[in-house]
């Protein structure tokens, strides 16, 4: 019995491994392609479709057995569901012996009905809570690092976070820099901007409440955060940052301007599509020599596949009129249910180009104001930041897996049955040019945010750094001057859709 | 704000909420139906199905505000999957920083290459650790209290449960009770039978490694065995008994025999039709008073829809090839991977007459020995048990919702469009009669297991104190009388098929 440990192969292993793939794979599958096993057409039906239909699901025993992934996990934190659920909150703190806890929150937040209903909680069952609501909207370390400083002497037992994305993942690390007083900020950090340890302890009891529908911050292990000194956005992931609890109550996602709205659920819709065409989990290399080194982002598998596409054909179907219609509770119930499941399939398939791209468009923006934001500074919301490449990613990403992209634009009601595969990207980036357009206020490409032909260097510059979800795009070259080719014309052809 | 704290209410209040209900429920819907809102057509297509498409999915802002529940919850297991993946739990104990193992199986399974690869990870990983393989298979409530004797002396650290339903089950139990040494056996046991005590404390990390395909024991909180005292089949359940981490490994479920896949197959079958079926959660009564108290079995909600239909889905496509051919490796994990997806889906929602019908059933057999099964004393295995009813069950509950029986016929491949609703159950019942058949070696119904009519008062008596899944049964009386005049007329019909 060999045990899974393995170290990067050398050359001669490498080659070995790559003829045995060429070899033993039936029917055989050409190793440039990025995605092989996944070319044959699965019968009409979501189900079927689902269940792969002769494209490979699971890895083989024995194939591969040195060099690529074999297994695939799935974490996810508690869910609770229901209109008014927030007022449970003090008795879950009660229930797990809480006695001090840190309540996360931003300014905004602070004065909404979800933090009265919190301090009403937390108060009637005597817990001790102190409420940090200084958190900056899409955040940066310096603004992390001060919550820290914050939280630090405080000494909670554990977290209650109140918000949007930045609040739960500025809470995310509070509770994991507090657990680890001595770790320098980068330790965690994915790399290669930091070390990328694995977080090997558990933290203290996060409880998350979402007032957006977007993130999905509410059941994964990442964190998100503006590193200031590489001019570059990056993160801490893994599964044990993820909440203990997300208490997802429709009610506090009825608060969001429709503008926020819009953009809090582009951000749904590209991680169902991110998740459900990224590379198949056993295309992925190397095999972690250690199962705590194994990826949440670890590309899609057959659990992630189930919560990405259902949550694709509800984004579909009820972000336009969660956005159009401030009375349709039924929509904004949906939506913060699909934001959820979304979060469960790409917290546990990772996300790729559009989330990859999306961090030099919002870091480099030349002075765009979204409509209906009203902050002080330019500001491209993620959600926009996401959705603005998305025709010209998946117009690139459809010919390493057409069936899958032909089944998304299924899902954006096109009939498919006379599509040939050649064209799926096409068909797919034009469903989604007239989903963007029918929503509204969405601009129709990075020209209208203001970027020129002269950004793109940087653009791409911005991007090389985002290696963990780069690895998980089909089709994008490992090659590093091949890679930045394609990234260049990926940004080009996102300039107008 | 009033807070969710709540008494039984009176005679008074209940009349008052009950014209409430009948008031303010648009369309109006009779209280005399266990399920309104669950009558409307949905459009044909799955995920427009699961998405309801005017079904009531979710509970509605203050109506019925103090008298049925509002909130679902989801919570599973973290699970791995993969083939050889086994081999990893040694680095896991290490990870988690365990010392002394608890590792729980029986004696067959001790023998099989799951077990020495269990023993090779550990030991590879210097994890101190000692075997219970005592286990007995339909584990009685003094084969547990023999279990947790041994086990408490031990003190682990940690549990491993490498085996069936009853292995993981028994694990389980060893935790909760070493646990809490000063509990009476019956402080958690459900009632009525026992106190049903809420678990209030986290236990020990649990590892389930399944070695059948049926149970979905790796990622539920519920534990059955047979109260010999009452003559009853029972459990425990609670969240917190819930395995830290479900190491799902194909290869160990190559090992059953035909007879043990088919049975086990059946009861991946009936976990996930029972729990698409169920009453909404939104029906349930009373709302808990603490969200410790909210039920895993919480009636069918629209996260566990997902995970059900989709089992359904898989097993109907590959639970008979898995039967037929010991080499068809592609459908034995694709079986392993429903028996997950169910258990979360029925770990969430519940089961209902199926299951609860079954345990008399199995535990009153009049001396059927099972083809295939070799062991000393006359067993009908727990799917067969479950499954004979399955015909009978789905004629009687069609009626509370014929649209999600008539989504699961199809599921059987059933062409439903010129189905009436009126037709829905027999024509599922027709379906399941006809999967049965087909599976072969299965009882066509209680007869052929040796019953008679003499025998249903017996049957319905050991039936009732199943409240904790009759609660979730589509159009079971809560009047006993009347129930258990249903319950006579449902084992009459599944006398035979």
């Amino acid at each position: 019995m060999t045990p899974p440990i393995r170290v990067i192969p050398n050359a001669a292993q490498r080659a070995t491994s790559l003829l045995r793939t060429i070899q033993y794979t039936h029917p055989p599958s050409c190793p440039c392609h990025s995605n092989p096993g996944y070319h044959q057409s699965p019968p009409t039906g979501i189900i079927p479709r689902l269940q792969g239909a002769g494209q490979r699901r699971f890895a083989t025993p024995g194939s591969n057995a040195d060099l690529q992934e074999y297994a695939f996990e799935m974490a996810a934190s508690a869910i609770r569901f229901g209109p008014g659920v927030t007022k449970e909150v003090g008795m879950d703190f009660k229930n797990m012996g809480a006695k001090r806890v840190c309540v996360v929150t931003d300014s905004t937040v602070d004065k909404l009905d979800a933090m009265r209903q919190v301090r009403e909680g937390l108060t009637r069952e005597g817990i001790n809570f102190d409420v940090y609501s200084e958190v900056r909207v899409e955040p940066k370390d310096t603004s992390i690092k001060a919550a820290i400083d914050w939280a630090r002497p405080y000494k909670p037992d554990a977290f209650l976070a109140v918000g949007g994305g930045s609040v739960i993942d500025t809470a995310k690390l509070m509770n994991l820099y507090t657990a680890y007083p001595d770790a320098d900020f980068l330790d965690f950090v994915n790399a290669p901007l930091g070390k990328g340890l694995p977080v090997d302890k558990p933290l203290k009891p996060l409880i998350a409440v979402p007032t957006t529908a977007g993130t999905g911050s509410e059941t994964t292990g990442t964190a998100i955060f503006d590193l200031v000194s590489k001019r570059a956005k990056t993160g801490v992931a893994h599964r044990n940052l993820k909440p203990t609890l997300g208490i997802c109550d429709p009610i506090n996602t009825r608060t969001m301007p429709a503008a926020v709205k819009a953009s809090s659920g582009l951000d749904v819709l590209c991680h169902s599509l991110e998740s459900w065409t990224a590379i198949p989990y056993h295309q992925r290399t190397p095999r972690p020599s250690n199962p705590i080194l194994r990826p949440a982002y670890q590309g899609a598998n057959p659990i992630s596949d189930i919560f990405s596409f259902h949550a694709l054909r509800s984004t579909v179907k009820y972000l336009p009129r969660s956005v159009r219609d401030p009375d349709d509770f039924e929509a904004q119930s949906e939506m913060l249910l699909a934001a959820t499941l979304a979060g469960v399939g790409f917290g546990n398939a990772g996300v790729h180009l559009c989330h990859g791209m999306s961090y030099p468009i919002s870091g480099q923006n030349p002075g765009y104001q979204h409509a209906g934001y009203d902050v002080p500074s330019p500001l491209i919301p993620h959600g926009v930041s996401v959705a603005v490449s998305a025709p010209a990613v998946f117009r690139f990403t459809a010919h390493s897996n057409p069936e899958r992209h032909l089944a998304a634009a299924e899902a954006f009601g096109v009939d498919i049955s006379n599509v040939k595969k050649e064209s799926a990207g096409e068909v797919l980036a034009e469903a989604l040019i007239k989903f963007l357009a029918d929503l509204g206020d969405q601009p129709k490409g990075l020209k209208d945010l203001g970027f020129t032909n002269d950004h793109i260097e940087d653009l791409v510059e911005g991007t090389i750094p985002q290696a963990r979800v780069l690895m998980l795009a089909p089709g994008l070259s490992k090659e590093l001057e091949h890679e930045k080719d394609q990234l260049r014309r990926l940004f080009e052809d996102a300039m107008t859709h």
